[in-house]
């Protein structure tokens, strides 16, 4: 029986994405509501495959009756917040994740956000609909400012294909390791993160959110950046300190920023940023990955990485130690 | 006198760029508040060149007396509503203009409306400005779309730049003329827009406002698009039928709509299709080429043209009959 079960949560695969997995003769399940820990104990007991795409957690105990389960195919890339992956490790069963399949859409997404600040699209669009209209200034072409990436992943690295290839921007980036090969491919320069602050017209933050990151970007590197100069965050909000983000808004020395995801809104600082929307602030809650593509791709990937670990024992995308 | 006096109209021309006038001997005069037509005839009659940037219209009667007048050089485009062009040409006076200088920019802003529309960038942070998140849809990555450019003049073709180069979209295009060096140079199709309508998601209207293209969009040509499919207007507002338009928007025959530039808003219409935004429309204030390095590049242009045709007697902007 659990030799041929596949469990499969969540609401956002698509079911003819699942067709691979029958015609490799799995039988699907797809509970499409909230698991509790002992349903998907019990679930998980008789799997041999798990597509975990809900918001369950994978914990001890769920896991822990999970004899035939071959492989966690967590559909994203933070599965440590929704597996407890020492207990897949004691019970030697691979993770996976789906790396790579994200970067395009949050690309657009980023490039979305800038063309929105440094056209002020969203707050001129708010106006006009308010009938205030006719006193519009002049803003800067994309291919006349000097755009900073701090963190050149798959994402970043994405944002600066667009940006050298379609707007002709000027591009330096900021990463733990340079990448000399993008750096000739796309004509980018690596600076160091406090002197890339100072150059930079417009600064897009790519970096993961990690205890480093956080609050990387502070009232010190505000202040070290040119006057007017744009922010956009599509990574975690956190990397940018709340507090300093509001001073260099109300201040002028940041002209605008474009926020993917945003703060605790019930704190002072939150509030007060939010009061900013939108003559200042633009902020979408964290959907920059929202497209058929993006969620299709994540799931074709999960779902070869499950056919590959029940057949042959091993993925490319395996993320811990078996 | 009349010799080397320039008249300079309007507030849009940095004094800095005048320089090569004042190099080139000439004495600038920069009234700007808006010239009545005798103090613009006065002006004229002892003026060698004429940047005509401000909202004046240069008449029959202004003109009369301009014996001295080498050349009228318009900033921008349309001429012809601020000069009267026979009195001009009787006068054997050179009109020139300024085409070009704007492409980059109305094409970076048409980029900017497209994502705001391919992501419902202005909509979904309307939404999150009141609070309203956690129902966003998934939407569609433009490199998996097919876009469609109803004209590939300049400001056409700088957008298949960026759409072709910048984010690997499908392009096709319907142009008067066809294009066949741009087709192979970008890899993008010609279709006769009744097909064009037909095969696109998105279709980008960048022609010209002529009798023969006003209300070229109208209810049979929304009918025939893809249902769902979304349509950028920066080009003039009457390109499209307001009332298919709204029509098309209500029944989601198309899903979202971008304009740069307004109907008339006191129209029945118009208040209707006000009423859309942001669910379903997204207006701004004809702000596509309202960037420095447009309005800029425009004013270096009409100044090369006035030393031009000063020192030499011709220029290659010249639009009218001499």
């Amino acid at each position: 029986m659990a030799k041929n079960k596949i469990l499969v949560t969540g609401t956002s695969v698509r079911t003819d994405l699942l067709q691979p997995l029958i015609d490799a003769g799995f039988e699907v399940e797809n509970p499409t509501h909230l698991l509790t820990e002992s349903e998907l104990k019990e679930h998980l007991k008789t799997s041999a495959g798990y597509l975990l795409g809900g918001d369950e957690f994978a914990s001890k105990e769920a896991l822990s009756t999970a004899d035939g389960l071959k492989v966690v195919a967590f559909l994203g890339m933070g599965y440590q917040s929704f597996v407890d992956v020492a207990a897949a490790n004691e019970k030697e069963i691979p993770i996976t994740n789906t790396p790579g399949t994200l970067s395009n859409s949050v690309a657009e997404f980023t490039a979305g956000l800038l063309l929105n600040s440094t056209r002020k699209l969203h707050k001129y669009a708010t106006e006009n609909a308010k009938g205030q209209t006719g006193h519009e200034e002049k803003q800067h072409d994309l291919s006349s400012l000097h755009v900073g990436i701090a963190g050149l992943g798959g994402i970043g690295t994405r944002i600066a294909e667009i940006l050298r290839n379609g707007f002709n921007t000027k591009v330096s980036y900021f990463s733990r390791t340079r990448k000399e090969n993008e750096e000739k491919r796309l004509n980018i320069s690596y600076s160091p993160l406090e002197q890339l602050l100072t150059q930079v017209d417009v600064l897009i933050l790519m970096t993961p959110n990690t205890p480093e990151t956080t609050g990387m970007i502070g009232q010190a590197q505000i202040n070290k950046m040119k006057k007017g100069a744009i922010i956009i965050n599509t990574a975690r909000p956190e990397i940018i300190d709340a507090n300093a983000l509001l001073t260099g808004l109300e201040s002028g020395q940041i002209e605008y920023a474009a926020l993917d995801g945003f703060y605790e809104a019930t704190s002072s600082d939150g509030e007060k940023l939010k009061a900013l929307v939108p003559q200042k602030l633009m902020v979408t809650g964290h959907i920059a990955s929202l497209t058929h593509e993006a969620r299709d791709g994540m799931a074709k990937l999960a779902i070869s990485s499950i056919i590959n670990l029940i057949n042959t024992g091993s993925d490319k995308y395996v993320v811990n130690k078996k």
